[in-house]
């Protein structure tokens, strides 16, 4: 269709639902206090040529003074983009989300895109709805840290060349880029330091294990202990929710009765912070290393060691792989794995406390 | 207008759209694939009467087999509404943000509504560009932490019916609903607080000034001085960029020289992470109050006295005052502000070292 008509319905569309609701002006409010041609303010607005300076003037009077605003749901419509991606976290008051949050918005934003984020809650129907809102927003792209474990309901946006990207855990069902770290990894080196330092009786306190980084890190934990020998009793895994009560029970039930353990690997940041907490009450030392680097750390008495990811790093490559996806550049979806940091600190080096 | 129109030229000005990118189906691809009239696909999707089991059944089918999925974006030009609300902050991976964009995020969902954010990284070019693409985007409402200090350009949109409420700092020049902490008081109470523990040689180390918080803050310290009859000296006031760099340079220089500080007021959660590591490094006790509480501040040794002020209510106040706007219920904008608490864990008790 040539730019006219385009022009003319969708100021038509607009002015009809202003009508309706009576309070936004739109482009014909603009032409009619001008006494211009709607064409001409269209022309003024996207800055075409073939306006003079006094007519361009007297439209941007009219402009200033209905404070009419060029309407980008009518852009998207007419020009079938928009320059927006959507990002899926899990929880947006984990720390974990923040680094990742903002370098995927640096991302976003050095391609001149704004960033529309919004959060499961590890829920996947919650996920689900975000993502099929954010589509139907027409999102040029999605970064997604999924809930659930079945994305087909994705295949026909993917399909419809909405960009997809699965960050921190993989996509289920579905053939799809994904950039991980490697939590199997990350935790076997964690657990197997502990094992150097003399450790058999190790506890694992981890995520709901429905959840990828959570099966995975449990995994390294398993693989760990079997590489050294160890079997692994039923009471030393205790995996669920990582608020606060529950990760406290598991830690203080693994640290009393006949045999305790002596070390806890923890499975993310959410349950170091606890274990930390209890550890530091019961005076008696325990070694410990978590998942995830935490904020003071390195300040604690011991310090905390981790296996530390690199948010950042993670946000930035699926951001940048969404956009090189959107230039047409990438075909067949690829998993990444980022390593993760053994970063000793006083905490995991601790001997067995007999 | 009657809804046949309005339907018709919503799809219509789709289908145009779509026959240029050629890949999203369109009502009229359902209402073809299923040989109805697009009025019939119309009543399935938006689930109005009048339609026989045998009909909607073919429709179904034909929805689902091309994937079809209604488009928000022509719903917000024919219904003037969308049911989202935006959020502005300041810095994504701030940890104060978490607990505040996840009560947002919870009363908007409790209204049905889509949580949109972005961050604006204090700078108030980035806020205006931000707030005028999510009005673009035809947003309910928005909550604001502003990066500005004159939202004038605002106005339009104000008066085009986006209800705003700014949260943790005030807006500029136009009158808005606005929910903060009690920086001045909290501020006050804090620095009375290492007043009455015999300290006179404070040190204050903020943000930079033209931040509302960080002014307020500053006021807070110099009121309590004053009430105390301390004279302030020059180079105990350090305000700034909040980055480690600059606030361990500050804190490093307050500590040094011939007649140091014997303790230190921190403006935010970011400066006193940093003048907690300063302080161990040095081993001299130094006392310590920092405004926002920090995590695991408790376990630090000393554990750090902080004037902590409630995030998520800042956030569930903020936005249960905006749907307050939008349902109609609110007329005059009003200054909301939350107390705060003073949490003392040994850091401010500490006496003078001399």
């Amino acid at each position: 269709m040539d730019d006219r008509t385009g022009q003319r319905i969708v100021a038509e569309t607009a002015r009809r639902s202003e009508n309706r609701y009576g309070n936004r002006p739109t482009m014909k409010d603009v032409a009619a206090r001008a006494g211009v041609g709607l064409k001409t303010v269209s022309r003024v607005v996207n800055g075409e040529p073939g306006v003079t300076p006094d007519t361009e003037r007297r439209v941007q009077e009219a402009i200033d003074a209905l404070g009419f605003r060029r309407n980008d749901s009518a852009r998207v419509l007419r020009k079938g983009r928009t320059a927006s991606i959507g990002l899926v976290l899990e929880d947006l008051a984990d720390p974990f989300y923040g680094p990742l949050s903002r370098a995927v918005e640096e991302v976003a934003r050095a391609h001149g895109a704004l960033l529309i984020n919004g959060s499961s809650a590890e829920d996947p129907d919650r996920e689900q709805e975000l993502v099929l809102a954010l589509c139907a927003r027409r999102v040029d792209g999605l970064v997604i840290i999924p809930a659930g474990d079945d994305h087909r309901y994705l295949e026909p946006e993917i399909k419809a060349g909405v960009a997809t990207v699965f960050v921190d855990r993989p996509a289920g069902q579905i053939d799809a880029d994904v950039v991980l770290s490697d939590s199997f990894g990350g935790a076997r080196d964690g657990v197997a330091h502990l094992i150097a330092h003399g450790h058999r009786r190790i506890g694992f306190i981890g995520d709901m294990p429905r959840i990828h980084t959570a099966a995975e890190r449990l995994r390294g934990y398993r693989a760990a202990m079997e590489e050294a020998g160890i079997p692994v009793e039923d009471d030393w895994m205790s995996l669920g929710v990582t608020d606060p009560q529950r990760v406290r029970k598991a830690a203080e039930d693994m640290l009393s009765g006949p045999s305790p353990v002596t070390a806890v690997f923890a499975g993310n940041n959410r349950v170091t912070v606890t274990v930390v907490r209890v550890i530091a009450e019961r005076g008696r030392p325990v070694a410990l290393v978590g998942f995830d680097d935490i904020e003071l750390a390195d300040l604690l008495e011991p310090g905390v060691t981790v296996v530390a990811q690199d948010a950042a790093a993670l946000g930035r490559t699926a951001a940048e792989r969404l956009f090189r996806q959107l230039e047409g550049s990438l075909i067949t979806p690829e998993r990444i794995e980022l390593p993760t940091r053994l970063i000793t600190r006083g905490s995991g080096e601790l001997p067995p406390a007999d």
